[in-house]
């Protein structure tokens, strides 16, 4: 593979100069770098990223941990990290911790033995005690670590309380919220106690079912609502759940077993994801929160606490959130 | 950080027995080897893979372009590839070309400057020709690029053949196939050369309807089927999709127009992936290419290229395809 020596002798110019260009250094002529580029160009020469990195410092890669990547919001949430970053001229990796805890505990070494310049973690199986030996730069989503680990999350109390007051609106009384698993401290928890301090101050029966977060397929949330939900489900009239998974399993239960939506029963759900904005069988009513625009900030401020600018504005990000009227309430 | 100074200083060893015990090299006791394990974990060194990447030239990283990482099939197939990669000790880094010829060629060029160790390629929009400059390990999903890159693929033909021969037995007598686009040589045409001739042997009336592959999203499918094929419909009582986007877009367009599924018009559609296997409203009838399957595959064909293991056994892959039967046809 050519060398920078190949570059200079085709060029007619010292290796000095072309390093000047490669790093856009110090005064170089215009015809001088048109002449350097020319040569790069004509012997196929590209700048080893990883003997400048390693100069450097930095690697320019972003390591991105979720719990799977083929789940519709972490999909949708990879791409506009990925847009965005590359158009920060930083690369991502990819990590499946399949909600593994050792899976995460592996990634989060092999990254750091791979200098990414940071980590994305949207994966949460381990203690936050576990993540104090990270001392590079990392954001989470959905997850406060510490106050020195900036996060970023939707509006997910909003959510939860927009949620249960468009229930509540239409005509719903007696109202059940599944969750995800509560024990884990996930700021998406918040739509659990939304849910509740707003049946409350509307003096409304209320319960609400947690879920575990060892699976997020489709065919486990089928089989939690048929064995943990359907024997209940004949004491509501409006659901709230905590993913539009959950919703659209919830519904196909319903439509099973002859119970009408949204006549008898209201089912919101929670996302919005792609999933959900392809499924028109039923339009899912669900409180929307932008994969794009919490995708785009995930990157920005994991460039930010990498690029140190201005360290006084790395702030943690709330994304506001909205319903989106279906055809299930 | 730490370095291996400080791990033989802490060990009471020599550099160079770290060293060797880190590179797994020459005699090392086993006593000798805990004290130094323990006194890497002691202080918390890692050992820095990326300048242990350039002195071996292996930066353990694969390059993978998708047209859109957060399309229902392309998802399946990264998370596949990833959880393959990252068991054989390599990392994925995603590319998003957007179906962008410019996009894809910038991340051809920028992978290349990282010093990846290969490149799955599953984002066609350039031709042929401006691979050939591609120097390193390369392997393509969905089409041949030259007799030195093997290619994996699902058996286009045969899910062609299966696909029309299914609509047939059905009853169908007036056949539609709404095709990929055509003029890019991509393997997944295979379905349209089946079709043709299938209907052919049969003695059958047939057309294709050529799609374009600007954008994969689903209102661009929904805008499709509206503006491009459903004047045509009535002529046709069975039609096969060549993705399942497409059918379930053509699918609401027959539902919202009084078109009866599957009594007046049949659909069969292609992929079953995760956005088909959760639609149970309704199930599509159509067929299965596993991209659990296929991502495994492509993971071990760039690794066995890039590790040069036995040359003579890096082949090209096709995956079986078969029938899902939903409600559809």
């Amino acid at each position: 593979m050519a060398n920078i020596k190949d570059v200079a002798k085709k060029a007619g110019v010292s290796i000095s100069t072309v390093s000047r260009v490669l790093n856009n250094r110090g005064y170089i002529g215009k015809e001088t770098r048109r002449k350097v580029e020319k040569a790069m160009a004509e012997i196929n020469y590209s700048p080893n990223q990883i003997a400048r990195a390693l100069q450097k410092s930095q690697s320019y890669i972003l390591g991105m941990i979720v719990p799977d990547s083929n789940h519709p919001f972490f999909s949708e949430l990879i791409k506009h990290v990925e847009v965005f970053a590359n158009e920060q001229n930083y690369k991502v990796v990819i990590c499946n911790s399949l909600d593994q805890p050792d899976k995460e505990a592996n990634y989060i070494n092999m990254l750091r033995e791979n200098r990414v310049d940071g980590i994305i973690m949207c994966s949460h199986t381990l203690d936050v005690e576990e993540y104090k030996s990270v001392l590079f730069p990392i954001v989470t989503f959905d997850r406060i670590l510490s106050n020195q680990v900036p996060y970023v999350a939707s509006d997910n109390y909003r959510g939860g309380e927009i949620a249960t007051e468009h229930l509540i609106q239409a005509g719903c009384k007696r109202l059940l919220h599944i969750s995800g698993p509560l024990k884990l401290d996930l700021l998406a928890n918040r739509r659990a106690d939304a849910f509740r301090l707003t049946c409350m101050r509307h003096h409304l029966h209320h319960d609400i079912i947690e879920g575990t977060n060892d699976n997020l397929t489709f065919e486990y949330f089928r089989h939690f609502i048929a064995n943990e939900v359907a024997d209940r489900l004949q004491s509501y009239d409006g659901v709230f759940c905590s993913n539009d998974m959950v919703a659209y399993a919830l519904y196909l239960y319903a439509a099973a077993n002859g119970i009408n939506v949204p006549e008898r029963l209201k089912i919101v759900g929670y996302d919005y994801h792609s999933f959900t904005r392809m499924l028109k069988t039923p339009r899912l009513t669900t409180i929307s929160q932008s994969a794009k625009r919490l995708g785009k900030v995930l990157s920005s401020t994991i460039i930010h606490v990498i690029e140190k600018k201005d360290e006084d504005t790395i702030n943690n990000t709330i994304v506001d959130v909205e319903l989106v009227k279906g055809e299930t309430t």
